[in-house]
């Protein structure tokens, strides 16, 4: 049975990082001694080491341990001896063609359909879809494919944006763009906005945080939801 | 010798499609009577003959004459009889996919370097650099490839945005995305605000339109310009 949470955003406009979902994390790894990082989306470039030295420094709050999956000379060695795994934000392009390019893909999903927690944030809450295509990154690298984890039946566009009424700029709306994804694609997005997260358990799917969800279905106006209805 | 002019945007904000370019494209295309427009990229996903019928409303009141490329059998015929070539923006990925899939990124690319007129505007414009990767769209269908058309050194970013000293929103900046593309890419890149192109011709390269662009180069702290450095 899949257990998930996926976050629009690790950190909330002048907090420390993951600080707003600290009670959830409790929760949600209380079987959990140590985290497995996926570092690979590296936000701004940061390093591997980096990376995870951020992540440990959270979890230390939580008394969790945090191995850096960079740090197995065989990640999916270190993936089967995972007890939970969280990937963080960055760029999706360079996650997706690192993950993909070193064979991890299938053994995360299997992972995680097995029972194995998984946490995503922005780039790793993409990855829990179908396909990354509804991600806001820059095509920085090229990856073998834009497959991804379908760890859920719709594809995710973290850190949602509103269109802004007094905007007088001129580029697509991100409702916009979903809107062209579904002139190709059929797959539903879930809109997360700063704040909302996702969390999978015993076969439901719930929809936490603030306020609600912005759904998109193909050929349908989208709309406000406080449940995630896939 | 090339002559190129590329747009951040085809509209100003409250104006009409081309309005702000009028005088600009009467000297662009003064020894032109039709211009071939490459409607691929379908913003918003509107289709290949309406958004021709926009092109060819802008451009009647300059009295020129606009063929939409979708409309020949064969489009490398339809290029080579090109008096001049229109790209209009949309969706980048879906626009590189077209070009890569049927043949005609190179054809372009060998037209405009022995002569023929080559407009861009948002996306139109992102494929006159090496490749794609500084687009702000969503990879919502999959090419074959990120390399375009390579007219010019640099790459460019449409629509570029300074980042909101207001903005309480943590997705990345557009100066953060553009980092990350030079952690791993050399190529520089020109942020190109709306209202503002590039001209190109008898060798030179001019920035036009209101104000500085953002140039970033790997490894250098990004900074403004009056003209294209590269």
């Amino acid at each position: 049975m899949k257990k998930l949470l996926l976050a629009s955003t690790s950190t909330l406009f002048g907090e420390t990082y993951l600080s707003y979902l600290t009670k959830d994390l409790e929760l949600f790894f209380k079987d959990v001694d140590t985290i497995t990082f996926v570092p690979f989306a590296r936000p701004g470039g940061i390093s591997h080491d980096a990376y995870t030295a951020v992540v440990i420094k959270a979890f230390s709050k939580l008394d969790k341990k945090v191995v850096g999956l960079h740090t197995y000379s065989d990640p999916k060695e270190g993936l089967e001896q995972a007890e939970a795994i969280f990937t963080g934000g960055g760029n999706t392009f360079l996650l997706v063609k690192q993950l993909h390019e070193q064979g991890l893909m299938a053994v995360i999903k299997e992972l995680v359909e097995s029972g194995i927690p998984y946490m995503g944030s922005s780039a790793g809450s993409n990855i829990a879809g179908p396909t990354m295509q509804t991600t806001n990154d820059m095509p920085i690298v090229y990856p073998p494919g834009f497959e991804t984890l379908g760890l859920v039946n719709f594809n995710l566009n973290p850190h949602y944006l509103d269109p802004n009424p007094t905007g007088r700029h001129n580029g697509e709306t991100r409702e916009t763009r979903i809107k062209e994804f579904h002139e190709f694609n059929t797959t539903p997005v879930v809109g997360l906005r700063e704040g909302n997260f996702i969390w999978v358990q015993n076969g439901k799917t719930l929809l936490k945080g603030k306020g609600t969800a912005r759904i998109f279905e193909a050929g349908k106006t989208p709309y406000e939801s406080e449940k995630i209805p896939f």
